[in-house]
């Protein structure tokens, strides 16, 4: 990657610098509504259902939400990820130059959507990729990838084995290494996910009058995003540290310690190694050490919550059957959030009041199966 | 419904009458595309995919083909419904006067969306609307006919009872009957969808340039909608009338009969009675006198095609794994007569040549579950 000290500094006019040099390369995915979801979101949940928790016995919120779901599933290679793999790979070239970029090729290990996004990224530009892939990845995925013409090589699935043999890669070819979220170019080039979606939304609401937002108000409350490695947190928070008047929020899964984020806010220091087979699995990974900068700056981010597996599961079936959109499990977690977080769910009814919240919901990506989807609601 | 005297004309021209009318009630839905669909449907099939067709020991053929999904599960209740219903309503109020409709009310019967799209239209213009369904209709069905304020009455499932009861309703109340197909308002309503896509599709290609469609070209070869009651075919046959440059064609189950549109055709006249159990649940009604008409002039209907169940489950993979759009099977049928059907896609490859053509694909509504979904690929 473009070293770290000729990156620009993580600012909301950054992303708006970088989004002209990847938006030729990128699609501006569609913001969606529904009311039906907007209904359930307004809608207290039962008594029972904060049985357990610390809000055992008292009333439950009743917050006013209006949703805003950026489809990033509709992105290219299914997932917001492109933005970061484009942008790293044009700062890449502004730095070292094309043709120098071109001769030693780039390369990352990735079992997920960071591969493909590489893969294509590369592919557009003309640039030689080679892609670590775990041997027990998917078809699927192994062809999406060999689709753009990268070099696909097959590693062990442990993070050792994987690493050892990028570095081999290097060695052999030069290739210059693109992480998959732990970089200022990636923050960036993720960050402009928000950027569109505040434009979109602003349009959205001027275009109502007053039929959306029956108080007026121009702008989103707040935005919530899934939290993996954070990438995707950390350029949506710093898109939005120019705003302070749109709060950022991060939703992960709670399910064996899947919620790294929470625990390393709620004790001052970054969880460095995660353990989960969540069902959300592009949410595994630990944050990084950049992600970790901006995500533990209060000022950017305001609160990380966490759910349940069955909570994920309810709303992504929401997602699938009302809104129509075919989401991976990750990208169901922020509304999962919405629904059942009662922390939230206070904060937003206290905060909004009548007039309640506009709300910003990215849904980071689409990339799972009919089969996958099936066993997963088989397993209930 | 109105007299068909009072009705429009079954033209293009009517269609863009009755555009004007039922915009502010309904979405424009985006068209989408997919290079990866594009790519399969424009593969070959394997030899052993033709054995046991007539055309078993040929050479599959290649066709070229640039798909353009119309996605009208983003309609209002979730399927094109939604534009017949309000254009019907419309109408009848622009004869019978608002006041007498209002006084009247309107009534029909349905297990389906045009129960939904009935309901909301009624509700939309403040209508009384009586909807008589089957009692064994689905929980969510029935409340998403109650959440627009419409009264429910539960009847026995078989079309006599239905319909006993639909006149008991009219003899009660003096409701005006809303036929779910078969009237040339609904018609005009449906072709509304034909409309928005050909000019959609004519903004993407100037936009793009050369880019999709390398030869030039600026509107679509063909159009292909799922057909059961012929509501939507016919409605879209209608609009292209007066483009003899764009074919129009039909898709069909072949389960158990479903395939009485191209059996129809084939003997010349219209089968009324149908009872197949096809996963394409919206496609199960035979064709109706008026829908027949149109889809039955070779001039505006070019050809019906039939797919097996297992033809229509692959296609739908397609669509949600692909396309990222969450669709009924219904919806799925005409990408499966693209995919499969050997005999369109020889037609396609010889009209079509090196330069191919551009396809509008009408993917007609949404409506269905996770549960369900997971039941029908449980059954394989």
């Amino acid at each position: 990657m473009a070293d770290q000290k000729t990156c620009p500094p993580l600012t909301s006019d950054s992303i708006r610098a970088a989004y002209p040099l990847i938006s030729p390369y990128i699609h501006q995915t569609p913001v969606l509504r529904s009311k039906t979801l907007d209904r359930i979101a307004s809608t207290a949940q039962e008594e029972s259902a904060l049985k357990g928790t610390a809000f055992e016995g008292q009333k439950p919120a009743t917050p006013v939400f209006r949703l805003y779901f950026k489809c990033e599933n509709f992105q290219r290679i299914g997932a917001f990820k492109a933005r970061g793999a484009f942008h790293a790979l044009l700062r890449l070239c502004s730095v070292l130059g094309i043709d120098q970029v071109r001769k030693r090729g780039v390369t990352t290990h990735s079992s997920g959507n960071h591969a493909q996004a590489l893969a294509l990224a590369a592919f557009a530009l003309n640039i030689p990729a080679h892609i670590v892939m775990p041997s027990i990845s998917t078809k699927s995925k192994i062809a999406g990838t060999r689709a753009y013409n990268a070099r696909v090589l097959f590693s062990g699935s442990t993070e050792p084995e994987r690493v050892a043999m990028v570095e081999g890669v290097i060695k052999e070819t030069g290739a210059i290494l693109v992480p998959p979220y732990d970089h200022p170019d990636i923050i960036l080039g993720q960050g402009t996910a928000a950027l569109e979606l505040e434009n979109q939304v602003e349009d959205l609401l001027k275009a109502s009058g007053d039929e959306i937002n029956p108080r007026g108000g121009s702008t989103l409350n707040a935005v919530i995003t899934p939290l993996g490695g954070g990438g995707l947190l950390a350029g949506t928070a710093t898109y939005f540290s120019s705003k302070p008047s749109t709060y950022v929020f991060g939703a992960e899964p709670s399910f064996e310690g899947g919620d790294d984020g929470r625990r390393g806010l709620a004790c001052g220091s970054r969880i460095s190694t995660v353990s989960t087979l969540t069902i959300a699995d592009g949410l595994r990974t630990p944050l990084g050490e950049v992600t970790w900068t901006v995500i533990s700056d209060q000022k950017k981010v305001r609160g990380v919550f966490a759910v349940t597996e069955e909570q994920i599961k309810e709303a992504m079936t929401l997602i699938l059957e009302r809104l129509k959109v075919f989401i991976e499990p990750s990208a169901a977690v922020p509304l999962a959030v919405i629904l059942f977080d009662e922390e939230f769910r206070q904060i937003a009814e206290k905060e909004g009041g009548e007039k309640g919240w506009d709300v910003g919901v990215i849904l980071s990506g689409g990339n799972t199966t009919v089969e996958a989807i099936c066993r997963l609601y088989g397993e209930k």
